[in-house]
Parts: C-alpha cells; sequence; structure tokens
C-alpha cells in the first residue's frame, strides 16, 4: 500500500463527524463506534484478526511464528479534538494497518506477532481527561474516572454503557508487559521542527509530560454601571492577568503553556463577572522545569488574586510525567528512517502528549514523527505532504523488521 | 399600601423565572408573560384599565379630572439579567402601582392621567441590545433589530409571533409626545452612593449613556504543545491584554468600562484559542468623556493585536447619548422627597442605565433613586430596606402631587 491510499483512507474518516462542516469525533459517539468498524474492515483486509476491547480501543492481531508470541504493537488513536484536522491520530492508525497489509504473511515468519490498535480517546476532548484509550490497555485506569461528566452531563460510566461497554469490565482492557514487544507510534510532528530542518521524518526522544489544571477566579457579580472600580471584585479581570502572566512566564523560561478554555459567569453584557473557570496546560522539556514554573505560577496568580479581593480554587485534572522512548527503539526507528536515505535522521523532544505516555507504563516505547505543513495542528488546516507519507511507510515497515533482527538476536 | 406589601409584591414576582434556582426573566418569555399578568391584575385592583402594548409592555391608565388628558406615565422594567436580584426594575413598577392605588380616586381630580407601565426589555438579556420596551414606546424602534437572535438562534421577529404580538404592528406602541406630561421612575440606587452619605433616596440629575461593543479577536487555532511561541497567535492572550488595558485606562480616566462575556473557540484544553469574542461596556460622567475613552481605547487595542498578529473586528451593538433628567421633574422629587424630612436630597448621575434614557426622546424625565444593600445589583444579594421602601412610596406620592400642582399652576 503507497501513501496515496493512506491519504484517501485519512479522508474516509473524516466523514464520521459529529459537525455540520469540520472534523470532531469523541470518546464513545457514535461517530467513534463508525471508525472503529470501518478500521476493523482495513484490518481485516490487512490480513488481521479484529477485535475492540472492554475501553473501545480497536485492535487487530497477526501471529508471528508461533501462535501466541508476545506482541509489536503498532498504533495511534482514532478520536479527534473540535475543528480538528485529519491525521493527528489517524495518519498513525492508518500507517500502521498499512505497514501491516505490506508486511502481509512475511508476519508469520517474525519472532512476535504483530498488533495495530486504534486508541478510543487520546485527545480527552469529551471528558476533559486525556489518554482514556490507552491507559485502559496500559492498566493505569482509575474507576473515579467513571464519574466525569461530558458538557452534557453525561458521566463516563454512561457513556460506556450507552458505547455497549460494561464499565465493570474495563480491567480486560489492560495488557501484561510480557503480552508486548514494545509499542512503536508514528505520527504528525505538529510542531514546525522537522520543516524547517527540511526534513521528511524525525525521531521522537521523549515526550513531555502535561500537567492540566482547572483555575476557578471567583470575584462578585454586579451591576457593570453602578459599580465604582474600589468596590470591584471583577474575576475576568482577574483571570485576565492571570492569562498574561502565564505567557510572559512560560516564555521566559522556555516552557509552555496555554489557556485553552474559559468561561464567565453570569455572563451579562452589563454585569461584572464573579466568576471566571480557565483551563491551563503545562509543559516543558523536564518534568523539574514545568513543576518548578507551576509553582512560582501559582504563588504569582495567588498573590494577584490576593491583591483584587478574589479568591482561587485550583484542580489539577491530569499530571504525566515525562516519558522516555527506549533508546533500543530509538535506533530501530532510525534505522528504518535511515533506509529511506536520511542517515542521520533529527531526534525530537515531543511537546505534544501521545498514546506512546501512557503506554510506557507497561511496554517500551518508540515513535516516528513526520513532518507537516507549518506546523499546524488541532486545526483544519492541519496537512500532510504524499512524498513524507510515502517515506514515512517504508520507514515504518523497515522499523519493524529491524525490531525484529534486535529480538531474534536477544535470542 | 405600604412598604410591607410592595416587598412581598417584589418576592411574588420572583416566582417568574426561567430558572430552577435563581432570577431570570427575559424579554418575550412565557415568566415574561405571567409576569405582565400578575401586574395586570395589581393595577386591576388600584383602579387602573389595563391592556398590553404591541411591544410586550404592560400598561394601566386612570383617567384625570376629563378622559383623555395626557398622561404623567409612571413605571420601570419587569424583565431582568441571569441571577438577578429581586428589585431591579420590579421596585419600580410595583411601587409605581402602589401610589396609583394610594392615589386612588384622587386621581379623578388631577389635571392629567395617570399611567403605569412594565416595560418589557431594558435589561437587553435575550437579544444583547437594551431597552427594547421603552425604545418602542419612544417610537424609536428599528426593524432591524427584528433580526436579532438569542442564545438558541432565535430571532427577535420569531419571539414576538411566539409571544402573540404582530412584528409589523410594533409601532403601534410608540406614544406621542402630547400624550404625556411626563415619566416618572423609581428604581435602586444600584450603587453605593446613598448608603454612604446615609441617606434613603435621592434624585437624579443625568443617566450617562452606555456605549457597547463586540470586540472579536482572531488569531490561529493550533496545537498547545507543539507550537513554539514566536509562531503562536493566541486569540485569548491577545483579549486578556486587551481586558486588563481596559480597567487601567477606565480608572485613569474616571470612565467605567465592563468586558462582562468573553467565549473563545475551539475552546480544547489542548488547542490554543484561534478566536475570542468579547463585550465591552462603556460609561462616563459625560459622552465626550466616553468617546474620548474608546478613541484611545480601541487604538491601543488594535496596536496591541498588530503586535500580536491577530486581527480585530469590532462591531458597535449600542450607542446612547446621555440623558438629562427635566429640571422641573427633579425639583418635583426634590420636593416629593422633602416631605419625608430629608430637605436637602442629594442628586446623583446615573451610572446605569434606565427606561427613562429611551422615553427621553419623548418625554420630560425625572428619577427617584433608593437606597440599596451595599451597592450591589445584578445579584441575587440585591437588598432594599422596608424603612427606604416606605419612605420612598411617600416621596413618589407625593412627587406625583407636586407634578400636578406645577402643571395646574401652568394652567
Amino acid at each position: 500500500m503507497r501513501a496515496a491510499e493512506v491519504l484517501a483512507r485519512c479522508a474516509t474518516l473524516d466523514r464520521f463527524t459529529s459537525l455540520p462542516r469540520g472534523l470532531e469525533r469523541v470518546h464513545l459517539s457514535k461517530e467513534h463506534a463508525s471508525a472503529n468498524a470501518q478500521a476493523g474492515r482495513w484490518m481485516e483486509q490487512a490480513g488481521l484478526r479484529t477485535w475492540q476491547d472492554a475501553a473501545g480501543n480497536q485492535w487487530g492481531r497477526r501471529e508471528g511464528r508461533e501462535p501466541g508470541l508476545p506482541a509489536l504493537v503498532l498504533g495511534s488513536h482514532l478520536d479527534t479534538v473540535t475543528d480538528a484536522g485529519s491525521f493527528d491520530g489517524m495518519l498513525g492508525v492508518v500507517m500502521a494497518i498499512a505497514v501491516a497489509e505490506r508486511l502481509g504473511a512475511r508476519v508469520g515468519r517474525l519472532p512476535f506477532a504483530l498488533e495495530v490498535v486504534g486508541f478510543s480517546d487520546e485527545e480527552g476532548t469529551r471528558f476533559g481527561k486525556a489518554l482514556l484509550g490507552s491507559q485502559a490497555v496500559a492498566g493505569t485506569w482509575d474507576d473515579d474516572w467513571f464519574e466525569l461528566r461530558d458538557k452534557d452531563a453525561t458521566t463516563l460510566r454512561q457513556a460506556f454503557e450507552e458505547f455497549g461497554l460494561d464499565p465493570r469490565r474495563v480491567g480486560d482492557a489492560a495488557r501484561s508487559p510480557a503480552s508486548m514487544v514494545g509499542y512503536l507510534e508514528a505520527h504528525i510532528e505538529q510542531g514546525p521542527y522537522l520543516e524547517e530542518a527540511d526534513a521528511s521524518l524525525g525521531y521522537v526522544t521523549l515526550i513531555a509530560g502535561a500537567r492540566r489544571f482547572r483555575l476557578s477566579v471567583l470575584g462578585e457579580a454586579r451591576h457593570a454601571g453602578g459599580t465604582p472600580y474600589e468596590r470591584r471584585r471583577d474575576a475576568l479581570v482577574g483571570a485576565s492577568e492571570a492569562i498574561v502572566l502565564v505567557e510572559e512566564m512560560a516564555k521566559e523560561r522556555g516552557c509552555i503553556a496555554t489557556v485553552g478554555r474559559i468561561a464567565v459567569t453570569p455572563g451579562g453584557i452589563n454585569v461584572i463577572p464573579g466568576r471566571a473557570d480557565l483551563s491551563l496546560d503545562l509543559r516543558a522539556p523536564t518534568d523539574e522545569d514545568r513543576d518548578a514554573m507551576w509553582v512560582d505560577l501559582l504563588a504569582r496568580i495567588r498573590e494577584l488574586c490576593r491583591r483584587r479581593g478574589l479568591r482561587l480554587d485550583v484542580v489539577e485534572s491530569h499530571h504525566a510525567p515525562a516519558v522516555h522512548c527506549a533508546p533500543w527503539l530509538q535506533d530501530a526507528v532510525v534505522a528504518g528512517i535511515a533506509t529511506t536515505g536520511d542517515t542521520a535522521p533529527m531526534g525530537l523532544w515531543s511537546r505534544a502528549g501521545h498514546d506512546a505516555m501512557a503506554i510506557g507504563a507497561v511496554a517500551d516505547v518508540g515513535m516516528l514523527f513526520v513532518r507537516c505543513g507549518d506546523g499546524v495542528s488541532h486545526h483544519a488546516d492541519e496537512s500532510v505532504r504524499e512524498v513524507d507519507v510515502e517515506a514515512g511507510l517504508d520507514a515504518f515497515e523497515a522499523t519493524v523488521l529491524q525490531v525484529a533482527a534486535v529480538v531474534e538476536a536477544r535470542g
């Protein structure tokens, strides 16, 4: 299978969307079911046996040279953000299926089974918590998450049931370390560095761990006209100062911090906001840099709230440690890329989170990055070049064979 | 009728709410219809003939010493903001009805008819445009407003029809200058100045005119992790800088400016906001101060957007000139307050808008302010003291008789 077909399949998946225009496919939605079914059909065409696991992840497997061997798992996710592009996640799943198809009967001679997975939730769009699919597989699931609610107040538990899954069985999705040789994920870079280096492909050294917080700034709603400044406790002005500070501090420290959501109540044109709720996503090259920034940032936001007579409530909604790609899988990806002619490929740390982070708890992981247009991601304008996908397929297939050689050599 | 009954009636109106807890009663809602019906019953008990006009305002009238005389109109509004208090608007309507009831048959000896009105929309909560009820009465209605939409995308035209009103007949609600002697409105102060001066009542000298804008800051949605700062065009950070600037500039210049609404898209935790929409409400003691601030503020917001690679779209949604209360009606209110023992009452400019602003286009207007607790308004904690309402009823009734004396003296 060639790149043109891979891109056509990504376009096919775009049809499973909840938006009249644009792409949004969230965890446990009917679009999710349709995407799983479509991916499952492609897996079967590639000669894989398929199943959907107890957490809504779509799997396919072909046995290696004997039945029941540990598996090398290739995959990524099938869910999206709102107004998403066509490649974040999906490209990796479709490339994994393509590699399985290209290897075909050769898989039967490999020293491991080959599995492909399309994870059910990586973005956390629906329930505000990321990596739900891959964490179930990693066995790091927390049953408290079943009480999370989407914007319509549906709990994750209800969503499981409506999707036909039994929440009590979610543990069945967990995989043992012994069942996996490793996990490899192809993904668009979602940043500009490969493009700046004029390279099609890169390998990932580590995936930075994000911490996410919900900040609630609490003031007092009052009449916008009648309340003089000395009596105002305007939650939105306080929140705005905090947002400007977040950017300023992250730039100073080489971190990346984003406020992607904000909501104010009561939200009247002529009413001082009494409350502002915002999200914060914080990343850095090391967990230490990130945590040090958070300590200082929180102190300064508390200080500005105190000065303005505002209260601050903080809830940490996500906390992921940085995950290092296994050196031997980094080497395998480098070797895979080398077969395409780039013998000294670029190594990058991933600022974005990936399913590989969660799977890192239960298996060695490696990642292949594919150049994307202008670093754009999480946007309908996400793009990849056919030539880069072509190179990516060759490299990803060669990486699998390189892993096989290493496993073989281990004996 | 005494203050206790007035307060009980305000509590009765609280029942007509669209919220399970708290008060919200918006234009042309079923709660609006219920509040009109209740106010109409009270008007009839006070001896008034009642009708609902072509813009959804609730009226009552008792003839003066001969039928068909021009009317002295007493009133305020029956709609509310979200999570409103019980008094903003409603206190003025209920006090007007109480004064009509207290005067009773004496109205038949006055040199004018007495009318009471409960305006249908002053806050603009539903359609984002304030004073829809009183502007219909003032004859300053603009048919373009029929295309305004509420948050469910219902147009004002559809809302008229669903309420049983014919949009083509809205002009029938307009009153001629010749049909009115003047308009008097009692209202809670919505500010802290009477309380600070230890006074129950005050008279209004002028009502500052607000200008309102919708600002859209347009950047680019991208992945929160993968996009380095030099490539970010984060609409929310730009909007936040603007919000901080709004406060800073308004304080410097003695203006009052409020951003009460903000919404960002796409609104993902891990997506840089591509767009931020905000409201701006701007007021000042004079129209000149206000307009000068807007010119400078807009220039500085444009400059910060340019610096950040953001676009700015601005729509003016409301523009009201300051309205001066008629000196002879100011004098009548002062005389009315004097009967309660405060012979040198406090004069205030109203930072808040009122129906009197719209009616000022077609009649002389005067306003009586009643002290409220801690200056709180547009909040469930809005409060008035019974003793102040008692004084307010006496003063308002005496004001009507003072107006009668002046009209009589004019001959």
